[in-house]
């Protein structure tokens, strides 16, 4: 057969470098798209000068677009059979991706866990991406439940691996010359600084934004992520297609502007997982709490540790039931640090 | 608050000068954009060679997208928690915007009026965009009706400024270098010159464009204009987003390109109002109706003012009813004057 | 009139050249566009490193992207009245086409022929893709019916030119330097080299798509094409707009990365027809059937002939009924030569 069958539980070693395919320029193209498809404005990413007033040689595109790309490559290999997608840490941004560049990216198997159901199984990936120098752009782990093909494959010995609860401020990487100590808030948006935010302090975002198939389609096809879940309407009775998870996760951090529009660049995520699914018609809403502030090697920046919930309504603020479940309004629970001046 | 509550009519005092946030960088991706927008097909804003053939170091982005840039940057200070966006005046290009500019914007109060009832009042905004040299690219007067949010605030003493009802040809601003005088009709696309023109002539566009959600969101956000009722479904028992008029009137200027396609460039808008609001599903047409004709001073061209005017339906050539008012399928009625070969 | 009512049959002339107008400079953003309307993944249309590491000076617009700027230019001239949109023959490419590059086209009127009917005829002819330098970037011949403004109008004397039913492999055009001889399969996607693809060989590329109004109509004005059905959902009673049938060569193309990821370029059609009309809604999924193979002159590239077939569901490798007629699934039958490693 010569289309891609993807692979299952029994065909990942432990240990094994998967090298994902079909590297992907970038140009401003990626960065105007990534304008019009999320409601995003912070300053870095949008200007040329603020940035070079903040130390980089250019505006970056958004630290999501470049976690887009790299996961988009390692879809089929990683999780085209995937029956869930369980979870992410230790996500680090390691170097701004400026227009021009190319990424590829590549999965280190870390973790094989057989669930005892024998149907099925837990893969751990490190996957890594790379720029055209071959320099390190990001890097993240994901698990996945992924099914065996054969039941009757010997399940691997199990390998759980240990990963940060949340990475520790030691370990963030600040890009070469960022420089707040000449911040301009006004031209940022917002007076907000790392010290008025207070750990606790929780900010609705206001707006909301109703998702379209046509939108979540184009973003999905633009990081060439192919899982057909997100594509095909036929497989489900109201014809929706369930949307990829990261086009949620970039429309609450585009949404967070209001009232966090100096957590100018996503440095790490701790945590993050995909609550509920999101469907076309839904209109998504955020709301963040403020859960650490940590400070960091660079002039004039510090670090804010931030939960963001995106929610498809219901009120703020709230996230799980009694039951310790998540409410069924809540799509994204996630952990990060961002980068803002002090 | 952290977040942006907008300004209340009380929070604006006559003279100050608003710099707005996020100042932005243009690629080609915006252009690129604005050609799967809209029906975009002058050629000075499609052919870097029909640019240089005409004087210009290369082809700008469309002078609309200009405005909407510029526009879109004001929406949090001035018109967040406006009623109603009352009408523009004294719109003029003052150099063309090309891909690598950063544009920022401002906006100075030049008029306050506090309505008879008390609970609102009118601004009056001149808005001014500025590239990364610090040079004006545009400006434009526009006022909306804003809440007060005490009644008890105090009024403040009227000020209405006088504003021109047509943008006087010899204030027309012509881009350094255009000329004309070797301009190639079989490029462009049709033959009609400045003097095939006749004033009150009248020309039916012709062609229709339904309008999808997905698209002016996508429009509205490649702008960063933020106003929540483009995007949030809602608040509306329909499901329905307010379009915003800027996406009317570059739908309609670029269906215009149909029997004007040698109007290359937009100098000024003299006046404009939003008739009717529109939504998605509407089918846009447009007509235009010659006003004057005028000459400037650069080789071959002259100056060509318009009205555009924006359906969604109903009969060419009619606009108002006998009550004086526009008519339900009338969405834009635009005045503004239009550069071509002489 | 100043508006373009399109030529009727009795205005073409054998033998007359017709320059077609707007030409078009393309950038990142085309590029980046082609990426979010069309899942496409082949790695020299992705990656500058790819295509230089292929022999290119830079990775191209993808080759379909090049064809729809050509032909979307001829439709205000060749294609505006027409009922039908009856074929193609001898398409080429010549060149490939790069950011910064500017397209125009023209096309040569090759034959005529009046239907028996005296309403309609049929006008053949050759329209050829020129980029800035005037060299020309792409040919291809296509035939439209065309209604006559006046049935009184004399036929013109019957020709009908002689296409070849397949572009002969020695008639390919291989770019300049394109040389497959390091081709790196693992980046590319798939293992699968020419001579493991044998004539008769069938592949269901497996993955589909439902498509949305917003997005086909994006990338038809996004290529300046502007006959009208595809735009104004008004003339039919369930609001659908008709596709442009590129819309769906594009789409079954980019599914067939899944089985053909090494089908680099598309260096010619042989000939195409679109079975039946495609609107959104459908779900597009797409079959491939080799054809032939044959030997080029560049290192390490050979030529794969190709049938291509968009369906909208329904079983694959199934094409036309008991009657010789496509069956009522089938969207798009396209025969093309591709370029891939040996």
């Amino acid at each position: 057969m010569k289309t891609n069958p993807g692979r299952f539980f029994e065909d990942y070693t432990l240990g094994e470098v998967i090298r994902h395919a079909v590297p992907r320029s970038i140009s401003g193209g990626e960065r105007a798209l990534y304008h019009a498809l999320y409601p995003a404005r912070h300053a870095l990413y949008s200007s040329n000068e603020f940035a070079r007033a903040s130390g980089l040689p250019d505006s970056p595109i958004d630290d999501m677009a470049a976690f887009h790309i790299v996961f988009g490559k390692s879809v089929p290999d990683i999780s085209l059979n995937a029956v869930a997608n369980l979870g992410y840490a230790e996500a680090r941004w390691l170097r701004p991706v400026y227009p021009g560049d190319t990424l590829r990216s590549q999965s280190e198997v870390i973790g094989l866990k057989q669930n005892s159901s024998g149907k099925t199984g837990v893969v751990y990936v490190r996957t890594t991406g790379f720029n055209q120098h071959e320099l390190p752009v990001m890097e993240f782990v994901r698990w996945v439940m992924v099914r065996k093909n054969s039941p009757d494959a010997p399940a691997p010995e199990a390998v759980v691996p240990e990963t940060a609860a949340v990475v520790d401020p030691g370990d963030l990487v600040i890009p070469a010359g960022l420089d707040f100590s000449t911040y301009d808030f006004g031209r940022a948006g917002e007076p907000h600084r790392l010290g008025d935010y207070e750990i606790g302090e929780r900010i609705d975002h206001v707006d909301g934004v109703t998702i379209e198939e046509a939108e979540h389609m184009m973003a999905t096809r633009l990081w060439q992520n192919t899982s057909k879940t997100h594509f095909d309407a036929t497989p489900r009775a109201d014809g929706k297609r369930l949307i990829y998870g990261g086009h949620v996760i970039s429309m609450a951090r585009a949404l967070s502007f209001n009232g966090l529009a100096n957590a100018q660049m996503i440095a790490a995520i701790n945590a993050g997982s995909h609550a509920n699914p999101c469907f076309a018609g839904d209109t998504v809403r955020a709301w963040s709490e403020v859960l650490d502030r940590a400070e960091v090697d660079a002039p004039g920046v510090g670090a804010l540790r931030l939960r963001l919930v995106a929610t498809k309504g219901g009120a703020p603020f709230t996230l799980k039931g009694e039951d310790g479940k998540y409410l069924s309004n809540v799509l994204l629970d996630l952990d990060y640090w961002a980068l803002m001046p002090v």
